[in-house]
């Protein structure tokens, strides 16, 4: 997005000024995405594609790596009392993995891979388990493959995997995953694309054709299915917390998030 | 496929020999894959993506441009004495297009763009205009467009193009074809992909994933659909033949069949 401004778009936090009284001091979460409310697009319910949207800490709005932010009241959900910061902070990206099954019928007997052992992957995967659908994770870290399998989940060296697939999610974020996951789809099968890391990659779509595949991509979620889950502990994401930091010692945080082998860092405004 | 032996796939015949007594001497289409018949795509009833499938003329079966050709029985499907040759032949790329239908709900008041004004292109808008989803063919061609804008199609100029459709079905056998797809289409909209001729292009899958756009490969068809619609008189496709050449002058068909101006040309085993 040649984003430029603060970054930060998965928060947790405390309503300081609002002009809804009923707002003020309370613990809320906030839908990232703000349509202008007048268009098509958001009167048919989609302000999460309005083609004037603002996205806090992505386009055109400053996000969460401050004391303060500022979003319209409409995006702001309160959470419960019990719920605390380090869970409430993944409610964003667990509804974006929640996502996925408001776009596609997922049935618990599919097979399913998710490529990428990284955050979204590990997120993507963790929420799939929640719902009973259960993946393989297919990555390239050992050390994150096992601290995966320790959550139960099913794990695997991605060049080992030989197996079609019904759906394949890419995590990956390169466009090598891509391509991986149109080997690993078996026909008709549906490939979900998460990452919007990946830059422009050489990709041949005859496989696509012929084996008539379908592939979605897959962004923001609604928030209230992930509340859901996470209140009534479908998913615990805090076993993927590895390091929190003071807002202060932000480029410390930013170092720690930057090793391959975390899968969370979370900063502490306050 | 890196195929090698006869070609041709679109045909309409006549039953010379078969164990079938009922076969013989019938008038006949057929299914252009010829599936195993024992593994599990083929039980799931997707003989058409049998991983050790034969297709006519494409991949380890040689095709229609002779005076014979082989399929198994269940391949062929018998014609009604009134419909034509020259109408019969068309039963396979209609098919193809009526394809779409059994993939994606298509309702008659979505926007629809065909990209490509060549002969997928006409036969894919054809079929949209049969089943009432009028859509707006896009191309380069100007004399093409004025044929299938006398067909009743809407056309345009392609570069001239500027709204967002829900649908773009991509026709254009380029990989420009498909960049352009993800211009025309609006989020949560669906790109369908009809053509296998691209060679790997430079792709930004990132759009994909921003706007939500699920891209759906599409290849083959189940014959009824396009039988019955050609049966009630929903398609006439004789418009789109520039010439019927007899097998002997298929190397003046062939040169024919390559003038960008021209739709489509047949030839006549006998």
């Amino acid at each position: 997005m040649q984003y430029r401004g603060v970054p930060g778009h998965e928060f947790a936090g405390r309503v300081v000024e609002s002009q809804n009284t009923s707002l003020r001091d309370k613990r809320v979460v906030g839908e990232i995405n703000a349509g202008c409310g007048r268009c098509a697009t958001c009167s048919a319910g989609l302000a999460r594609h309005c083609p004037d949207r603002t996205v806090l800490g992505i386009l055109g709005r400053d996000g969460a790596f401050a004391e303060l932010l500022r979003l319209p009241d409409a995006n702001l959900i309160p959470i419960p009392d019990s719920m605390p910061d380090d869970v409430a902070v993944f409610v964003e990206p667990i509804a974006a993995a929640y996502e996925i099954f408001d776009q596609v019928h997922l049935a618990r007997n599919q097979t399913i891979v998710v490529i990428g052992d990284g955050r979204l992957g590990a997120i993507v995967a963790l929420v799939l388990k929640g719902e009973k659908c259960l993946p393989l994770v297919a990555g390239h870290h050992r050390e994150k493959l096992a601290r995966l399998a320790n959550l139960g989940l099913a794990t695997a060296e991605e060049s080992s995997v030989r197996d079609k697939f019904d759906v394949v999610i890419d995590c990956s974020g390169s466009g090598s995953g891509f391509r991986r996951a149109v080997e690993l789809v078996r026909p008709r099968g549906k490939i979900i694309l998460k990452s919007t890391a990946a830059a422009a990659a050489e990709i041949d779509l005859a496989p696509i054709v012929v084996n008539e595949i379908a592939v979605i991509g897959s962004r923001c979620g609604r928030f209230q299915p992930a509340l859901d889950a996470l209140t009534a502990g479908k998913i615990d994401p805090r076993p993927l917390i590895d390091g929190a930091f003071a807002l202060n010692d932000g480029i410390v945080a930013f170092e720690a998030a930057k090793n391959p082998l975390n899968f969370k860092i979370l900063l502490k405004a306050t």
